[in-house]
C-alpha cells in the first residue's frame, strides 16, 4: 500500500531538522515507496493551505550537514488559538479545522510533526481529534524528559565548549573574568555541560539561584591560590536568589523585537565593581543553534527520521519517537509533552560539577 | 580518612585519557582531600618499580582538552605473563607479585585502572589477588558491552565524519569512487556511524562479509540514476564473503612493525577495475585516535573520573564504571571483562543505514 | 660567539604568541647555540627585575599551537611613564634606566620584543638608548601600516567568520536580523574581512562613518526581493554619520573595568525598531583573541621568530620583522611605529565589498 | 552597454571555486548590469555545445562556503588536441573552431576561466585566436609563478595541519613514528608549509631528494635526547636520492584509475625495518581538496572573481588575475602560463624549516 505522509518542522532552529527531514524523506521513498510532502514553515503552512513541497530523495541531497530547515517554521502561532485580524484587531481563533481541512484536501494518511513541546501538544491535539500523528522532539535546550536527549544540543554545546576554550586561552595571558552568556531560559542543560566541558570555573542555570557572594568567594580563592583568571559560565535564565530574571532588558522600548544578553552583562559588573578585576563578557546568542550539525547530532537526527517513518507505516500514531538507552522507541505523545527535564540540583551531573571544584551559584 | 589513591593508563591511545585523569585527581583533592599517584606507562610502571608521579590539582590544569595520556601507556604486556630476558631468550613470566609488592611499598590504597578489555582482565585479576581496583573503560572503537558507550569514539567518528564530507565536495565535482578505510578490525561501529553521519553509499564492516557484486551494483546504480559519485567507507577488518582480513599487508617484511591500510586499497583497486571508474582511496590511520576530545567525550570522561573515585571512596573494588541510560553506574568487572559488543547485522543501527539506502554489503 | 638574548611580550593577546617565542628559541639554540631568557610580564618584568625564565628547546615543545603567551603581558604599562605609588598617590615616573639596569645584570646582549605600536614604540626609545633591540609586530586588528599582515588577524577572522557561517543557516529559516558585534575600535580589517569571507550584508566599520538610512534601505530591499533575513557585522568602533563611539557603555559605572558590546546592541534595537524585524545581537568579544593559532598564523609567527633571531645575530638592531611580498624582511622601528593602517574608504578591499552588493554603511 | 559573460572551470578541486564564480556573478549582474552564463564540464562544455546556465544572483547564493564547483570541470582534455572516436579508435583533433562557433552562438562576449596551468594556456590560445579571456588562476598545490598565493591551497594546508595536530597527541602517548603523506607531485609546498606548521620532525619535498641516512639520523638523534616519537610528512612526489617517484603503485595492473599512497607507505616501512620502530602511515588524499574554503580562501576567491569582471569590462583581456603584495592586479596570460614556482631549496622558507631543526631529507 502508498503512503501519503506529510511533514513540517515547528518553532525555534536546532541543527539536525534537515537530517531528519532526509531520513525520513529516504526511508519513505526507498523503503516503502510512499511519497512525502513537505508543508511549508509549520502549522502556519497548513491552516493557511500552502502549497506543499512534493519531497523526492534527490530533492534532500546534501540536507544531512545543513543546518536549519528547508522547510521553514511557524511564526504566527498555535492553530487552536490562531491570530487573525478582525475589525483592526487581532484576536485569537481556532483554526485546526481548517488545518484537518487541508490534510484531507491533499489526501495526508499521517503527518510527522518535527518540533518542540509547544509543536508536540497541538501535534497531540491533533491526534485526538482523529489525525494520524507522529512526533519529532526537538529542543536545543535538551530539556524534553521522554527522551534522554534531542538532535541540536550536542552541536550547541559543542559550539559553546569550543568558545570557552578560546577564552580559556586569552584569559590565562591576561588575569581577567571571563564572562560567557549561552541560551537556556528555564533549564540549565547548555550552560551546565559546557561548563563542564569547557572547564569552567562558575556555572550559573536557572534551577540554581545563584549567591552572589559564592561567585566572588570561589573567584577570589582562586585569586589567591595563584589562578588569575577565572571563567563564568551564565545561561541567559539564571537569577540571583531573591532576584528575577533580566532576559529581556530592552523589551519595553523595543516591543519584545529584540532580545540582548542580560544576565551576563549583569554578572560581569558585579564582578568587576566588587573584585576590580577587568571582566569581559561574550555573548554567543543564535550562533548556538546555527550550523552544520555535529557527527552525534546528525546520527541522531537520521535514527529519529528513519524511526518515524517506520512508526507511520506500522499505524502507531499518538506517539514520537524517543532515544532510550541507545534505542529508538516509540512514547505516547500524551505522556511526553509538559513534561520538562530540568537540572536536578541534587543530580549526578551537578554534583559532578562540584566533585571538581566548580561553583554553581551556591 | 585520608586515601592514597593510584592511577594508571592502559593499551591505545583515545581522547579523552587525561580527561579522566584530571577529574580524578581534582575530585581525590578536592571532595576527598585524598592522594593521587600516577604510574607511567601502565602496568609496568609497576611491574618496574617506575617512579610515580604525585598528581597534585595545578598538575592536571589544561589537561581537558589534551590529546594522549600524560602517563603513558603500556607496552612491554601482561604482567601475569610478563616478558623477560632470560639466556638471550624472551620468555614469560608472572610478574604480578612483584607489582602487588610495588603497590605496598608506595601505601596504595587503591588502584583505578583506566584501559581496554585487555587491560580490565587485569585488573580483575588483581582484585581476584585482593588489590582495591576500580576500572574505568577505553575502548576507541566502542566494543565494550558493558557501557553503551565510551570516550574516545565519540571524537573518532567526529574525525571520520568530517573527512568524508571533505570527500563528498570533491567527489560530486569530478565523478569518481571515493574510498576511505577507518579502524575497526573486529567491531564496525566507527565505520557505520560515521558512514551514516556522512552521508556514505557503502559501508563495509568485519561483522558482515560483503559481496563484490552487492558493491558494484550499488554503484552502477547511482550512476544510473545520474549520480556519478560513490563514497565508499571501509572498516580495516572488513573481509569480502569467503575471503579474509587484509590487515597487515607488509606483516612478515617488517616484523609486524608497519601497518597499511589493505582492505582500503583492495576495494578501491576492484571499483578500478570493474567499473572503469576513477577511485582514490584514504586511509585515515592514526588521526583517529588523535586530537582534542569532542565535548561529548569531555564530558564522559569527567564524569567516568569522579565517579571512579567515588566508588573508591564507597569502597566498591572490583568495578569499574558505565554509562547507562545517562547515568553513570558501577559494573562489576567480572561480568563486563570479555563481552565483545558487535554490530548486530539484523540491528536498529545496520537497518537505520538500509532504510536510507545504504549498501552494507549485502 | 655565544650569545644571550632575551624575549618578552607586551599588549594583548594574538594567537601566535607562543610559536614566535618556540621559533626564536629553537634558532637561537639550534642553528645559534645562543641563550634565550624569557622575561614574564612583558616590560613589567625588567622594571621589577623580575627573574627571568631560562627557555629551553625542551621547554617550548608543544608551544605551536597553544594559543596567549607563556611570558604573559604587562599590565601596567610604559617604563617611560610607569605608575608608581607616592605618598599614597599614583604618579607617573620614567623607569627606563632600572630596565637597562636589569638588562645589563641579566647580561643580556640582545632583546626580542613582540608587541603592538604601543610596545614597538617603547622598544625603539629603548634603542636610542643603546639598548640592541628587534621587534616582532603583533596586533590583532592588523592595523600596521609596516607589515601586510601580522599574526593573530588570520586566526580572528577565521572564529569570526565561522560564527557568521552558523547565523546563516538560522537566520535563513527564520526571517530575522542578526547583529555580531566583532572588535576593531579604530581599523575596520576584521569587520571587513569576516564580513566579507561570512556572507554579510552590512558591515560597519569606523573608518566609514554609517548612513541609518542606508542600512534600513538593504535590509528592506532584501525583504523587497524575498531574502527574509540579513546579516550585519559591526565593528565595535564603527560610528553613525555625527555620532560618536559607544563602546564602553557602562564605563562610568565600572570605572573602566567592564566592556561590554556597546554598538551592537544599539544597532541592533534601531534595525527592530525602524523595521518592526525581529534582531538577535551576537557578542564575540575575546573568543576572536584566544584559541589556536590558525594555519597561516602560526607559518606567520614561526617565520617571524625565526628572523628576529637572524637579525639579532646579524646585529641589525632598531628594526622589526614585516611581511611584505611574501619574504619577511626587516624594516626600521623608527618607520614602522605610529603608522596605523587603517582601511581605505576607496580601496580595493571596499571596493570588493560593494561589488558584491554588501552595504558598508553609505 | 551590457554584456554576455561566460565563466567555466577546469581541471582539478580546489576549495574557492564556487566563491570565484559567486563573486562573478555579483560583480556582474550588481555592479555591470551584466548577463552571466556558466558553462557545464569545462571547455567540454563548449566544444559539445553543452546547455549553458544562466546564472543568476539567486543561483548563487550560499556558494560562498560550497567546496567544489557548481559547474563540473572538463574531463577529456585540451579542445587544441581533443580526443574523439575515429573507426573505433581514439584520436585527437583540434576542435577549438567548434568551441569559438558555440561561443559565437552564445554571442558570449567574454570569456573567463578558472583553471590550472594547463587551463590557462589553453584560455592563451584562445586569446590569441582572437577569443576575450581572462583568467583566474586556480592550483592548489600553489604553484604558480605569477601569483603570490592561489585559493585552496590555504585550505588544503589547513586541513593538512589539523591531522598533524591530531597525530601528535596520540604520537606523544606511545613512541612511534608516524608518516603522513600529502599532496604535491612536482611542488612541496603543501608538505612544506603544514609541516612547518604542524610540527615535523623531517619533511620530505619533491625539490630535494631525500637521504634515507639523514632521516634515519634526524629520528634517531630524537630518540637519544628522549623524544620517542617522530613526526615524518611526505609530498606524493618526494624521491630518495638516486631514486624515482613511486606515486602510481599499481599503474599498471589498474590502468591508471587507482592511485594509492606511493612514497608515504616506501617510507614508513624503511624506517620500521631501520630503526626496529613502530611505524604508522596516514594517506590523508583527497581530504585535501575538499570541503569548506577557509576564511583566507574564501576572501581571495572573491576578490579574484570580482577582479576577473572588472577586467572583462576594462577589456583587460589575454590576462589573468593575481595577488601581489595584497592587490588584486592584472598579469599577462603570456608571462604566466608554464612558470611552475617550485620550493627554493635554498630560499627563505626551507631555510626557517631548517633554522628549527626540521630535516628536510638533506
Amino acid at each position: 500500500m502508498l503512503h501519503n505522509i506529510a511533514i513540517l518542522t515547528g518553532g525555534g532552529d536546532a541543527p539536525g531538522l534537515n537530517a531528519v527531514i532526509r531520513a525520513a524523506v529516504k526511508t519513505a521513498k526507498i523503503q516503502y515507496g510512499a511519497h512525502m510532502l513537505g508543508i511549508p514553515d509549520g502549522y502556519d503552512g497548513l491552516v493557511q493551505h500552502a502549497e506543499p513541497w512534493p519531497l523526492d530523495v534527490s530533492e534532500v541531497a546534501g540536507l544531512l550537514y545543513r543546518g536549519g530547515t528547508i522547510l521553514g517554521t511557524s511564526n504566527r502561532g498555535d492553530p487552536f488559538s490562531y491570530p487573525v485580524e478582525k475589525d483592526g484587531k487581532i484576536v485569537k481563533e481556532d483554526k485546526s479545522d481548517d488545518l484537518i481541512e487541508c490534510l484531507k484536501e491533499l489526501r495526508i494518511d499521517a503527518l510527522i510533526v518535527i518540533g518542540g513541546d509547544g509543536s508536540l501538544a497541538i501535534a497531540n491535539a491533533l491526534f485526538q481529534k482523529g489525525i494520524n500523528v507522529v512526533g519529532v522532539p526537538k529542543t536545543i535546550d535538551n530539556d524534553l524528559k521522554a527522551t534522554e536527549v534531542t538532535f541540536g544540543f550536542d552541536t550547541a554545546i559543542t559550539t559553546a565548549t569550543e568558545a570557552l576554550d578560546k577564552l580559556h586561552t586569552t584569559a590565562e595571558s591576561h588575569h581577567r573574568a571571563m564572562v560567557m552568556e549561552v541560551m537556556g531560559r528555564d533549564a540549565g542543560w547548555i550552560a551546565l555541560e559546557c561548563g563542564i566541558a569547557g572547564g569552567a570555573d562558575v556555572i550559573l542555570i536557572p534551577e540554581i539561584p545563584f549567591s552572589w557572594d559564592s561567585i566572588m568567594k570561589k573567584i577570589e580563592n582562586r585569586s589567591k591560590r595563584g589562578s588569575k583568571f577565572s571563567i563564568i559560565v551564565v545561561a541567559e535564565g539564571a537569577v540571583p536568589e531573591g532576584g528575577e530574571q533580566v532576559i529581556q532588558a530592552s523589551a519595553d522600548e523595543t516591543h519584545g523585537l529584540v532580545r540582548f544578553g542580560g544576565i551576563g552583562h549583569l554578572v560581569g559588573e558585579q564582578i568587576a565593581k566588587n573584585l576590580k578585576m577587568e571582566t569581559r563578557v561574550t555573548v554567543l546568542g543564535h550562533i548556538q543553534r546555527g550550523g552544520k550539525p555535529s557527527t552525534f547530532d546528525r546520527l541522531l537526527s537520521t535514527r529519529f527520521g528513519v524511526e518515524a517513518v517506520h512508526m507511520v507505516v506500522r499505524g502507531e500514531f499518538g506517539q514520537m519517537v524517543a532515544l532510550r538507552g541507545g534505542k529508538i522507541i516509540g512514547v505516547p505523545l500524551e505522556e511526553a509533552v509538559g513534561q520538562q527535564k530540568l537540572v536536578d540540583p541534587e543530580g549526578q551531573m551537578i554534583k559532578t560539577a562540584e566533585a571538581i571544584g566548580i561553583c554553581v551559584g551556591r
